[in-house]
């Protein structure tokens, strides 16, 4: 019996390869093969070239055991799939009867005549099949390759993801032959506040390239993930046991860091601790310019505990919106570069909007002005200009006030372009947050000694 | 001369293969590649395993000029390109001293030392060279591998964007061999507003396929951009020339929806509009929860004309903080559904949260509050609860009111999934200023009878 162990994803189109089209189908497919217990070992995308597709299948096919080719099967002369697939697999095409009726069916549904140039994708190589497509024009294509010591199935799906996705799940599934013997599960930590680096070195010999289960760590915006994945004969109850023995090892390594598993985001793990405590969330953001509240608002739900915020960028709004004292900011500078107390007449240099005071204030004012349980602050220097020596560009103080009193601030450098800064610095107040409503006392990457 | 004309793009990672991560690094690279002079023709994407490296190495070194590997630089033990190019090449790895010394001073100025497994970043093959990175730990490698009849030159680069574009800008694109008989110039006008297929049916026979310039769209994030391309061996003045007489062409057709060339954005062109006329931008933001400030401030220099905002993601805080009247709102509603007025005792339905009548508040509300001279509201159902037959999912209203005295709201649908909404609620409402600012009387894309 031949199994399907391996995969190729491979994506064919001219708007894939210049850059205008971001392929999405390639992540998909992947991500349901390997559900399916199919290992993807290989993306590819060519350009709509008949010759370069034809190599592209060749070379693929010797390397696994099926190919699963998504675009290049529309009406027009740029559309090549079909006759790549048939020089791939020295075939010649012919008309698909059953084929040619859906389509003209297809049409006929909606009232029109099939168009001419529709004809040519009842077309399918001789020793191939259709695969039938209920949501669009294109039908499917499912063909073999053999070499010597291997045999290759592909199949061949249309571009568009709404035709792609169905006629994957209900018509390429049942073909793929899954391994009884050989199955695939994956688990992966979620961890903020260390780098890649440093967890790496935590994990030690649970990284070791031979393992099974298999553990690989990523970095993506200040999120590390901790990639756990057995693959292998075991029954899915043992399966599970030795995949749960990797993570709580794993979890050990990570700690305090580990902050949810899968798919949870460092936004969606805060929304889920205030619901399970009933409390609420507030911002006041200067530097990130309601980049925190967006982040946190992209969880659905969230509105259960977060109430809103203040965007203070410019410093009069600090003060009128926040109560931030005048005195602490630049712009209550006189021409000597320092105000004066209005107690003492005695000058000394503002703490300026980028401070331990400044965050602070803002995080008290929000506090009481949006009626909110717990209240991040965030103020710091996005650059590119703004900078200076002792307080350069990606200096970012962040504050955390909340109702029982309680009162946090910390300097962190979030990097030196603006976009990086102003990500970190959302990231590192929801870190901030996280620590306290899990009561852990340790250093954030990136904190800066104060 | 070996010249740079064909290039493959091949990404590297288990995160990529196995469908965790989505890759935008192939698109973006193309795009720049094609618009540097040198032609994309495949993309390639292998697992965290040095064989596959290797051979995808040798397989794309026969097919193209230049590769560009981006990923696989970290100092984890799943980080194997270093190993991969040296194989692919038949060379061995040696430290890079000049290499090891940037890696010790990145971690230098952020007040740590060097973690020993970042060592393994300095590593490059021998008779190959290692490129600076200023914004990370992984410094590139350029590398070359020379076939019978072909030269195939190697660059990799880091994974991360924020890494990976500048090494590509700054080091990659003076490293590439660009006939100087192929000149490419391109130009992209960007439009908001109208639709790919509407702009495309305006454009006419300019879309033709065998036209030099070349012209093509490209939607993303609801801006459609008009690329315009030139490939050709005229002179420079002759090609800036011809290109211009297209760029014509294409304004007259996308008027008045073309907003900026090249790399400006909706929010850029909004600042440079603002600062122009010397004017100020405030917003109030509910389902948006604070992704129009986000996106405003991303533009460096938005500090002179955005002063800030509220974002009123409660209804007690649109009414605390914007000062819309609590019967507007559904908080208000009695246990019948309706609200009593109190002025007649007679129960009308409150227009809720989502209507004209609160985003004129919100938007009237935070011109005052924040003293702007413009301000934008938005209030809309994100989703995926909260819809209803005559709100559904997606319904969302702008207003914008300014010290002018002048007033406009307008209702949108915005799409079926909470990331679309969100995004669409926070452009449309620039779509709206800008069409303020520039005195044009039109409807957008999306906006709905109201």
């Amino acid at each position: 019996m031949h199994y399907h162990a391996a995969a190729a994803v491979l994506s064919v189109g001219d708007e894939l390869i210049l850059g205008q089209t971001l392929d999405t189908n390639s992540k998909w497919l992947s991500m349901r093969l390997l559900e399916a217990g199919v290992e993807p070992k290989f993306h590819m995308t060519v350009p709509d070239d008949v010759n370069a597709q034809r190599d592209a299948i060749i070379y693929l096919s010797r390397l696994v055991d099926v190919i699963i080719i998504s675009g290049g099967l529309g009406p027009t002369s740029d559309d090549l799939t079909r006759n790549a697939v048939a020089l791939a697999t020295n075939d010649e095409l012919i008309e698909d009867e059953i084929s040619l009726t859906q389509i003209e069916a297809w049409y006929e549904a909606r009232g029109r005549a099939m168009p001419h140039i529709n004809r040519v994708q009842a077309m399918r190589p001789s020793r191939g099949q259709s695969i039938p497509n209920l949501h669009g024009t294109a039908p499917g294509i499912a063909a073999t390759l053999r070499h010597d010591h291997r045999v290759c199935d592909i199949y061949c799906i249309p571009g568009p993801p709404n035709e792609m996705m169905p006629m994957f799940e209900t018509q390429i599934m049942r073909r793929l032959r899954i391994d009884p013997l050989r199955n695939t599960y994956t688990r992966t930590l979620n961890c903020f506040g260390i780098g890649e680096s440093d967890l790496a070195t935590k994990l030690g010999p649970l990284m070791d390239r031979g393992r099974n289960p298999l553990v690989g760590t990523t970095a993506s915006s200040g999120v590390v993930s901790i990639r756990i994945r057995y693959t292998g004969e075991a029954s899915r109850s043992d399966a599970v046991r030795v995949l749960h023995e990797t993570e709580q090892l794993a979890h050990a390594a990570a700690l305090p860091y580990h902050f949810g598993n899968d798919d949870e985001t460092l936004q969606a793990c805060i929304v889920r601790l205030l619901q399970s405590k009933a409390q609420t969330l507030g911002c006041v953001e200067s530097c990130t310019g309601g980049g925190l509240g967006a982040l946190i608002t992209q969880v659905p739900g969230s509105s259960s505990v977060f109430l809103g915020g203040l965007i203070t960028y410019a410093n009069t709004l600090k003060t009128s919106l926040a109560g931030v004292p005048s005195d602490f900011l630049d712009s209550s500078i006189s021409k000597s570069g320092a105000s004066v107390s209005r107690e003492t007449g005695v000058q000394t240099p503002p703490v300026g909007a980028v401070s331990r005071e400044t965050a602070c204030a803002l995080a008290q004012g929000g506090l009481e002005k949006l009626a909110v349980m717990h209240c991040l602050a965030i103020t710091g220097i996005a650059g590119p200009g703004g900078g200076s020596r002792e307080k350069p560009v990606g200096t970012v103080w962040i504050a955390l006030a909340s109702a029982d009193g309680s009162l946090d601030a910390r300097k962190f450098n979030c990097g030196n372009d603006r976009a990086t800064i102003r990500e970190w610095a959302a990231k590192c107040a929801l870190g901030m947050l996280r620590f306290k409503l899990e009561g852990i006392t340790a250093r954030l990457l990136r904190e800066q000694p104060s």
